[in-house]
């Protein structure tokens, strides 16, 4: 068994990290921190938990020797820039320690390989980027080999997840001109749990809105970043959020101009080709739309390929769990195969449907 | 006081048709018609419009003698195909009373004016081309004057009022390339009142879908045929709809390339230029975008413009409730207009919000 | 046309009377204050109201000096303690102007009698009660004579409208035994526009839970105070509310045993006779039940008699819309009743539906 | 590995066994049918269970004889009336085959003892009344020894599951008269996946209803058989259902005098105590009320206690996931205890919230 620890255990991610490790088989969460509600039980602040081992566990605040000293492995569940802080002190607690700790970081701290670009997105300085050097970006279906070897995991992003998974295997295979527009949902979980009056249920209840419109989100860089690596050319998008009244989902509709002519079906099957090995991407059968719902608390990415040949566009729509797939369910992936287990450990329940 | 008559009062358009024409001050519903509800009392159908005078009203079947002798304007609130025939007959009995009667209808039978593609899209034969010649395309921002003169009046879809009103500045200025696409959501009105497993609720809720991806839909060709008509030259568009987990509201996000360097400030001015007097369209100030509760219930229709440098693309965001703008509330402004009241004769209410 | 100030226009009851006012044919919204949201327009706080006149009101500091030299009526949407307080205020310089002012007070601060009773439920001390002498208990349907020749209206409760309205007559004819259970839900807007946790959209979306049960919301002692005073002699409930996941809407389902055999047609009868005046009150014919959306954005409480003849026990259903019959919308009746206005004057719109 | 079969995949507790049992290590689902969908892949129907393996088995017309020849453990879902029919058809093969076959009724053709108060409420003859007298009822908590030793379970109602948890050891302990009142509120897959009006997304989102009031659910009886074994006396129950636009989710609030004195905190150690060895009921702390999120997709019930001294009323509020702990999850948790396996294989995930 595994212990682990999670620093920030209020938010949505954070909460979700500890619901999926209640029932983990060989990960244990025995530390969990958190400023705001140290000193409580973490049944008392989520009840759904009481009853599981898990709910029993004290919240405590922060401590870097303690956790390094007691964990094998911990999530960072808190703001960018908090996170590469601790980050860099586990490190260098452990290397004192002579210890071996795996991070996986579900802030943007480490996924951003140019600090300067980082920096230039998220207005703060990047203080370890040492670290960064070392960091995997946590895809597991692109990198899972790095992963394995990997010590600190760069989990990405929600969108970035679904608008990845979703284009990889047509910039890979050279199918698409570099004209991406990425129409990407989300639910309202992706707003954090955080106290602020547009995530109030009544602004946001029976409401659809973008945010963010024209290229301004703070994941177009890491998105560009992965798709200009998978396509071995700068690859740019217009990447474009609107808000869902939903708990959990992200659902995104990729348009882009096809490169060369290719039918409909050849793409599909080289989609399912690429994937083929990829046991969380389902590449949908012809005529079949992803749902978000198909995906609630899974780790799959549902895709589905159609071609608009009125206007020679590829269209792309990709689904998945933000809270699951997009955040801590990835993360616990990344925790299994860089501990040396098996992929799904713990993470292969079906979708809750309805 | 005018008289109405509404064929076909148990869809949702019907039931807006009811709602809005219950507190309308010059136009009363006299006569309501379906075939299943049938000697119901409205106030049965709709227990929400009982105390209304309107909520008396019987419900009878279908009878086009009946309805051409007592009403001055009829709605068509029936299927495509069904609502051609209707019209045809209620004319010529007008003829025969030598008696003019103004019909609004919903459905596409009049709003293609090709009516080869009128059957390609719609896979029935058009039995009422003359019919067809005389209709007049009932978006009122741009074909108020006609509108005024007509005795028929095909009322625009829901999709294509917010797709074409976004689009309209922007297309009559020649300001973007023709390789548009429109990413439309909408709310699940939109789909009717028929009881349909795809539209339960534990499909719907909590849930988000692509549908009709890749021009598939049928207002596809409506679009891009008043589109064509603006840009005077033929225009296409990748129109693909999606399923959104509310009742009220389309929301349009609408992506092109602009044509020539121009700053979001003089795309903004224009805008706000061709719509000075058109009271419910609002073109939002800079930074602010629409959302879809801000229009629930209302005529409006919002838009924002951005320009994502990046990518060189300008983005359009279109809002309108489907029932009120996208349907029933823009067949009552029509009816004012061609019964000589002003456009906004009871239907200036606020949108409901929260 | 009258002047209406509006202090405190930021909650939502605020948000809803301007929304109401904005259409209103003889009351204008001329001043509206604020301490976080000064210097903004109306319309920049809610773009729902962009292009309506009220839109473009400013956003002031509250000034008592100012309100009472301009305005003809106050509704005052603020917290109690804060609501006695600006109500002694502006009273007291209309005084000094020789001028007439209307208060419609939305706090519970002029709504509980007994300023003991107040103090134990409210925890603070009551600092008006000579204005507490002075105010009506805004329920126009039993008190519209009263309300016409008052200056300050205490606008009831949405709970207590609801429970009210439901029992009036059984309790003014005697026909229930004092054992009643009130089991109450209510959408979120009813907990405000504050940003708070347990207010945030994943909190309260896909869920419903219990609150304060057990007698302790601060709405029982409204409830038990009217409800004595129907029946003359004193009564007490077992009040419990919930928490609905949707917007606007109150349902109470109230239990009381019978006190003598009466059939359910006879009660039905009853009650239509009652509230036969009322044109805001819809006693749903048998087997009906009444809906929240059936309500919604409009002034009607509906109520629907059942009798559970295995148990003996008579069982209320009433709803209404919190938001506007169980705050604003009800507070712009008894201000067109006080200013000598028809009571429907502005507010007798449909409800939204869907 | 147990082999089984479901008959009625189609509604949704059908849907809730085939995503249980996807993942369930010792059940493995090998037969499935439906009339409408004979043919088709249970992925074809429930795209989110792509990839499982229970996903590519095929749905059947029914074929009692192969179905008992292949399978252990039979789940019936489908209505009141085929189900004791095919029930009847099994357990008749299986005799012919001397095979023991599992059967779990997941309807209520078996959970009233009576077959007359069964005919006079579901208005059907009962044609089974020897398996009737073997039927067990299946809640685990009280009767799990009885289950483990039956071939036959009838699996409870949902209301029923969570009136009868809330009150068991209140009955039990003879803490209340009789007189009790259950405000029952329901998610809408309560309703099932028939395509009927009344389920529309439209008709649902944004409202809420009564229904059935007055002592008219089917329901009723089998709550007040289970309460009076319970009680040992015979108990009478105004059980009144509402309808909650959310997916799933019950939460009861139940309402009965005390029937001596008794402290609140006497009352929830009785409670606690009384349900000691049922790991799928928590007792919540004084103070904390259930919600339907805490529970959803889990195998839980929740329940707090109150007491409103001011009317000396004991009031009970509990919640489950009305198609797992109310229907499908139960009876998975009764056939791993019929098949001899723990209560909880394959059913211990934790709940999915938010």
């Amino acid at each position: 068994m595994y212990k682990a620890g999670l620093i920030g255990v209020t938010g949505y991610t954070g909460m979700e990290l500890a619901r999926i490790l209640a029932t983990h088989p060989q990960i244990e969460l025995t530390h969990a921190t958190s400023r705001q509600e140290s000193g409580k039980k973490i049944e008392d602040l989520y009840p759904f938990l009481r009853s599981y081992k898990i709910g029993s566990v004290c919240i405590s605040d922060y401590d870097a020797q303690e956790l390094a000293k007691e964990c094998d492995i911990i999530f960072l569940a808190v703001p960018h820039g908090t996170a590469m802080q601790s980050a860099g002190e586990i490190f260098s607690i452990a290397k004192t320690l002579n210890k071996t700790i795996k991070i996986i970081d579900l802030s943007a701290d480490f996924r951003i390989k140019n600090p300067e670009t980082y920096e230039a997105w998220y207005q703060i300085k990047h203080t370890e980027q040492d670290l960064l050097t070392r960091a995997v970006y946590g895809l597991f279906d692109i990198y899972a080999d790095s992963i394995k070897n990997a010590d600190l995991i760069a989990n990405p992003g929600c969108y970035p997840t679904a608008s990845i998974l979703g284009l990889y295997p047509a910039l890979k295979n050279a199918l698409i001109q570099n004209d991406i527009v990425i129409d990407a949902k989300s639910g309202t979980s992706g707003a954090g749990r955080k106290a602020q009056a547009s995530s109030l249920f009544c602004e946001v209840y029976d409401n659809f809105r973008p945010y963010s419109i024209g290229g301004k989100h703070r994941h177009t860089p890491e998105i560009e970043q992965e798709l200009s690596a998978i396509a071995k050319k700068e690859i740019f998008v217009s990447f474009n959020p609107h808000l869902l009244p939903i708990e959990r989902g992200i659902l995104n509709t990729i348009y882009a101009p096809l490169a060369k002519a290719i039918s409909a079906e050849k793409i599909h099957a080289l989609y399912a080709g690429e994937y083929e090995n990829s046991p969380f991407v389902r590449v949908l059968p012809s005529g079949q739309l992803p749902e978000t719902r198909n995906v609630r608390g899974s780790l799959f990415c549902d895709i589905a390929i159609s071609v608009d040949t009125r206007t020679n566009k590829l269209i792309i729509a990709s689904a998945i769990d933000n809270l699951a797939r997009g955040a801590s369910m990835q993360a616990v992936a990344n925790a299994n195969l860089c501990l040396g287990l098996p992929l799904a450990t713990g993470i292969n329940n079906a979708p809750l449907c309805p």
